[in-house]
């Protein structure tokens, strides 16, 4: 079956690794993200199965238009991933009410949206998937990264919120916990020293994304997780 | 020792307990709640050692005002609990982006203001004691209450930050779970018909808060919930 | 890659349909279970890469013999499925001493027996995979249900343990919390007034176990759950 | 109220440290470990309120006997602190199965047989607590500590449904979480560098224990952690 997808939050690591997956296995697949450059490259690469389409997360007015122009250009949506996050690395003494806020904004406001959007086509249709990318900080709480664990925590909540209310209507909600760096060029350039061992591959990642997309409604999973094996955890 | 206590959120149910347990224990007490009239009430009833000081939990200048009233009236704070809640139960469906964020911005902005302000006094004395109260909604993602759900995650990923980034400063964070309804007036006459085992007496939840905040700091607590003997769960 | 798999525990439900996608996947299987006659059957059914051999899992040397007996057949193990569970439903009050230990004996005892003699093979070779199949009674004890329990609490902390020990050697360890009741023949005969959505389909189970076989190292999953998308959790 | 508790596996730290809590609060102590030498030297210590019962708590007659001398001495018992524990520090590829089973039978069976002699006594009076010592490994799977991890997940499994059967019958079971090392004085002279803040002072995890004694049934605690405020977690 043809899907058609949208990945919010795109960028050069795992976004762009999923958006890769999910042509290949046949979707149609719009790229949201802040910044039009990165997207029409990705998107002029993957051929005419992928579009770009410049939005804000944040913005409902945007969020409702990029919505629209993935409808317009490939149909109603079947899938969606909620991956765009943010946040400073700042501890409780030192983050502002600013950055703290921004953090949530980015991962869960934006989610949000994104989510009320896919729902209305998804419930007019056979059902979907909504996916979100969470961390090790969605599970325990980091010293020193107050605004990110609030956020991720909050998207964790959001998301078995969400697979409780939405699973009977034949939406399968799900959340991955990244443990790990995922390996991007920008990562690999900034730490020569370390073992590719130790990276998650992005690639390797978005196996799992599509393991469930295809999951069969009897047995869906709400969430698991990935880190590379040489991993402490 | 007399400490000096916060209890940021004060009602007639869990709040008016603790402002009453944390006097008879000796404390200090200021009370914080947005509307002035309970405030006056319990501070009334329970004499010298508390202060009503109203305040919007989500106003940074409303914050500061309030510790100060309460450093000018009983010294540095010693005690905060975050206790303000907030959210309306709608599912993903349903929610509205305003209601979402409010649910935010009550429960988690809030405390980020209330804990920066009172772990600058803690640092400058000689530690302290931060309590959140939470619900199951904050372990347990609820169906058709999204906007709750992860307002009250997102609390307990700050805990646990702050709890690793203070503790070693010797600020003891915890966070407690409460797991069912707690009993006040209200809930009784509008559930008449309920055995009154199945709430939570927050008299005898308010003794476990005050557990917390004597331990001492070679085993203290992160997390515990409470709930009645006959909850299921 | 051909690879030869253990599983262990097989009967008419998820057992049955492990060994069936893993032959279609390409694997040559062992199939373990204490009785016979289920075990003949199911291999002739799959032909020449499945080989039924009757073992009781809490017996060292009938394990020890076992996998020379699978060695022999296919060669070394690369993958083993501890899928072998028991336990009376009886609480504290009504358990006996030696229920309670048999549920221990035949979930945790004999996937340490299984998984020590699977260890070595996939330590000399290219590393491998150990899955264990869990229950909601894994991460949530189950009030009348104490061996059960206590039993698979013990078997994931198992896992989790070998899955830090193992991991950094190559052999990926997970564990899957099924969440509901996986449809055979007897239990539809049993419960036909129910709706086939209630059940987990163990064909679309095996799916995920073969996903996990087949991830990437840097990428694995420690733990998934899986649950009918119209389960109450 | 005068209560009769009983604490299984007394030892120099934790266990001593229970007794004269527990006697200071008025109750009357059943001491059980399997060498008699350190419970009389305790018991002489403690005085009249404190009872030496040698009593290997793997032989379900040893435990019989044992809680027939505290009732003969005591009276019927309301409190019970499961606190044996065993476990050799092995991983999956040195820990014998012997080694393996004996980790389990010291920390559940033991526990099991201790529970089923004093919830006899509970429901016949007016309930009563039974309390169980976890460690950091109950929740986390530690690698190379394959029998101790079971075996600490399986307990805390026993705790759960435990709980969830005994509750609504008036008796309050929990589960605490001991994360870092206990002071002893062996402890301390193996380590004579290590700053005393590292360790946890029995006498103050003492405290919490007896806290969970004396909670109201209307908000009755399952589990709490408790660990030094330097511990990194």
């Amino acid at each position: 079956m043809a899907r058609t997808a949208v990945i919010a939050g795109v960028g050069p690591g795992l976004g762009a690794s999923l958006a890769r997956k999910f042509v290949d296995e046949g979707c149609q697949v719009g790229l949201f993200a802040r910044s039009a450059d990165y997207l029409e490259e990705l998107a002029a690469d993957l051929g005419d199965d992928a579009l770009a389409v410049p939005t804000d997360v944040m913005d409902p007015d945007a969020v409702e238009a990029g919505f629209e122009a993935v409808r317009d250009a490939f149909g109603p949506v079947d899938v969606l991933v909620n991956h765009a996050s943010g946040g400073s690395w700042k501890g409780v003494r030192d983050i502002s009410p600013e950055e703290f806020e921004r953090a949530w904004e980015v991962s869960a406001h934006g989610a949000l949206l994104c989510s009320q959007a896919a729902v209305d086509d998804m419930l007019a249709g056979d059902g979907g998937t909504i996916l979100f990318t969470g961390a090790t900080s969605a599970v325990r709480g980091r010293g020193g990264a107050i605004g990110f664990s609030a956020a991720k925590f909050g998207v964790r909540g959001m998301a078995e919120s969400m697979a409780r209310e939405l699973g009977p209507e034949g939406i399968h909600v799900a959340h991955v916990v990244i443990d790990g760096q995922i390996e991007t060029p920008q990562v690999r350039e900034s730490r020569p020293e370390r073992d590719e061992a130790e990276f998650l591959d992005p690639d390797a990642v978005a196996d799992s994304y599509w393991h469930l997309v295809t999951q069969d409604r009897s047995a869906w999973t709400l969430e698991l997780d990935v880190r590379p094996h040489v991993e402490e955890f």
